[in-house]
């Protein structure tokens, strides 16, 4: 087994130029990455219930009373303008915002049930909703980690290398997020470099971040640009997303806010999701967490239907506990796993598409760190989740995003969408004449039956190593971690930058140098 | 991160009175192990269904037609007059058995749907069936490893400190075979020491192998005596399990024909396991697999009903499939997940307790061994299953017992029992009070609320890290399998061998060394 050790300075992946030469060499082979196509898993199973129909009321019932009785703080004077038109109480001077079960039910109607986000390459278009499934990879980590280059805080490389990866495998659907924060650009300006890097480095679905007006709207008109769409042609066609999360408990702040009206002003989509932590932001019973999560989630995409109805959105459910002992937040936790399913119950009943997400505590890539995962997509998947965030290189809580477990979770993401690929119960596939041919002590490896079959028949892991113990103890005993190290780098030399318009690489860049000539965008927030 | 170096010698583990002295000390408190009390598991949780009511027919179908036209080879004379005598189709001179659906239904149909196993310490009784759930360790490895004591084949000690950890651990339900296979006992007399063994050192439910006649009228006898129960108690009181592995495909091969003989004769329990290798001793296809597995589990269980009608059987579900390059055995697929739920269907639509597994092919506690265990889990759980055998420290597909693993599975497996415990959705826990209280900005962990819950509001993993990177990494980074192997240890010390009647124990002896003087049981199975 080898060990952790962290050199000072983080490792170097070849260019795309150098890696197709090395490609066209044999040096990565489709053997080590056996992707699928592209494509959406569905959710062809019935989603599992952790409450039952009575309990749902009751949940439902609760977040309806905190709506009208408490309330919930909006921190913007046109926000909370357009809710008093819409027939919200507030009174003068406060920013408590009060609506009555019939209003919330009125607009959260409005919203649709499923969605089309389109994406840069069309064959990447997105299904939100029904049966669907995105797979996004890890967001907004403060630092990356490999073992290479030991944990750093984020930069423009790492950021790089994880969206080349977001774009390299198949099962990676969006990138809800940046994947490390690149605190090496500067904050005014990062909007800016990230989004155009998105747009050039992958051709799938992404995200802008909600953090003041102005990155929104810059972000919108990146997208558009990259998109190569007229105004109207955007603002009728949802082609990015951003998360809006609530600062809980029951508040949503200005920029959430800000964010909340420019995405649905310009009909792209937000996901509004509470980060209800049970024992600190949230009651320390899960279903009062549940109550204050449907709660937000609600009063955020009622708002929406407020500033344009009928705006793509998604319900969703970040509801964990904290160590009871140190107050640090834990995922992928037994009740983490009950929220996930819940939560679902709740966003199907309001006829929502629903995320939830890929997560775990673990410091490093090791036997906890693909339980808890493992667990939470569990969670997500029995919930009937429809967007799964932050599920390939979420480390430590999300304060990393690591290359090697982006890869061994590659290998989990593969493993569920297979799972979900329905058994074939055929005629052919039920195999009684093979049964018969090789009959009682035979075997049915050199049946026709199998030799037909053999190649396609069952999923190959890219991380699991299966060879037996001899074998593997003569190959120096290497652990995932020790595979997954060696496929990121693999993976980043076998990347290919998707081809863009030169003309719209060029309005891209003037766009950019325009907006960083006006100073970007303001780093008061 | 420590390493994997694997040190000749296994290591020393405290005896019973010298380990009491040290809990007193302090050494290993209940902080270490925060176990609930013994209990089984329900499923609270409708079961996944991975194929359609149609979909489960056709199945079923083909399995009887394989039954029908095909047969099952039955390699034991007297199993075959009984099988000629109850309907069955028996040419003369061959050991083929055909038998039509009515009779198959027939026999199946006497079979128990729920039971109970009666454990030494009557606290320890397992329901089977229904919605319980028991979760069994890891049997029938034929080496044991330790970071420390390396891999090594499986001998007394280690035997005994597995059946140590199985007693101490209140998730672990019962004792499924012998976690390892102690080698450095005469095969001969092997039976008689570690039958003795699992009832002086766990008080649980266990397990004896049908590895001919002799082993299995010796260990029902041990049993008998342990339980202090007289012989026509013991015959109409379930108290001890076998597994009946068909050679898949398609024959019962003489000595598990003399189990499910023995067992259903003396009232006990036969867990009827076909080992449907996918691509190997079963089609490539998991629907043909599953038919083979249908024939062949039904056969067993209906033969048991002849010897003894209402005989308390199990139906056992193993599909996996190999690794098509080396034709090695892989656990905790997505097609063994899909096969574990529709194994599960299978054995409902019989109304018959379920046995599914909790395995991997990994060779160490990494990434891989957790998230194909935990896959195999999801299965499980989805699939409704009844007893989980193998779920703690299975290592390598089987060939291997792991001490750490045993640990990091119990996290496992204890998360995996709080996920079924269902969520309190009462007024109380919805918290709208305590919503009020804090309001916006607030924070819960004050509250009365949280307060007066926070001790036992959340499961408390005794594996998962959930300090900060800073103060993992002054600890030196720690991985799970280090923490495992501490555990381990402790859990041994803090083990203490249940009380037995001296009586008994000298019966027990008594027995021992007359079948010793005797010459034990054949070795030429």
């Amino acid at each position: 087994m080898m060990t952790d050790t962290e050199a000072p300075s983080g490792h170097e992946v070849a260019p795309v130029r150098r890696s197709r030469r090395r490609r066209e060499a044999g040096s990565s082979g489709p053997d080590l990455f056996p992707q699928k196509p592209f494509k959406q898993p569905r959710h062809v199973y019935r989603p599992v219930e952790t409450v039952s129909a009575d309990e749902l009321e009751a949940i439902h019932d609760a977040s309806m009373r905190v709506l009208e009785e408490i309330g919930i703080d909006f921190l913007h004077e046109d926000a909370k303008q357009m809710l008093k038109a819409a027939g919200a109480e507030i009174k003068p001077g406060e920013d408590r915002v009060r609506m009555d079960r019939a209003m919330v039910a009125e607009l959260v109607a409005k919203a649709p049930s499923c969605f089309t986000i389109r994406a840069r390459n069309r064959a990447h278009d997105l299904e939100i909703g029904g049966n669907a499934i995105a797979f996004s990879c890890v967001a907004s980590a403060p630092n990356a980690v490999d073992r290479d280059g030991g944990r750093r805080p984020g930069n423009q490389q790492d950021f790089r290398n994880l969206l080349k990866l977001a774009q390299f495998f198949n099962i990676i659907h969006c990138v809800m997020g940046y994947p490390v924060e690149p605190v090496d650009i500067h904050a005014s300006v990062r909007h800016l470099d990230c989004v155009s890097d998105m747009i050039r480095l992958t051709d799938k679905v992404f995200h802008i971040y909600s953090l003041g007006k102005e990155r929104n709207i810059d972000g919108l008109e990146l997208t558009r640009i990259g998109y190569g769409l007229s105004q109207e042609e955007f603002e009728n066609t949802p082609c990015v997303a951003t998360v809006i999360n609530t600062s809980s408990p029951l508040r949503l702040d200005t920029p959430m806010l800000q964010g909340l009206i420019e995405m649905a002003k310009q009909g792209q989509v937000s996901i509004v999701t509470p980060f209800t932590l049970a024992g600190a932001m949230a009651p320390v019973t899960i279903s009062g967490a549940l109550t204050l999560q449907n709660a937000e989630a609600l009063a955020g995409i009622a708002f929406s239907q407020i500033v344009r109805p009928g705006a793509p959105v998604v319900y969703g459910g970040f509801t964990s506990n904290v160590d009871m002992k140190s107050g640090a937040p834990a995922f992928g936790t037994p009740e983490y796993m009950k929220a996930a399913i819940a939560g679902g119950q709740l966003a199907r009943k309001y006829g929502l598409p629903y995320r939830s997400s890929g997560v775990c505590a673990a410091n490093t890539v090791d036997y906890q760190a693909a339980l808890e995962t493992t667990l939470s997509e569990w969670g997500a998947i029995n919930g009937g989740a429809n967007i799964i965030k932050h599920a390939a290189g979420w480390l430590e809580g999300g304060l990393s995003a690591g290359f090697e477990k982006f890869i061994t979770d590659i290998d989990l993401l593969q493993k569920i969408a297979e799972y979900l690929t329905p058994l074939d119960v055929s005629e052919d596939a039920l195999a009684i004449d093979a049964i018969k041919d090789v009959g009682p002590a035979g075997h049915f490896f050199g049946t026709e039956h199998t030799q037909a079959r053999y190649k396609d028949a069952f999923y190959a892991p890219i991380v699991s190593d299966w060879r037996n113990y001899e074998t593997w103890a003569e190959a120096g005993k290497p652990i995932a971690y020790d595979k997954a190290n060696m496929l990121f780098k693999k993976a980043l030399e076998a990347y290919e930058q998707p081809s863009l318009d030169p003309a719209i690489d060029e309005e891209l860049t003037t766009f950019v140098e325009r907006r960083k000539r006006e100073g970007g965008a303001p780093t008061d927030f």
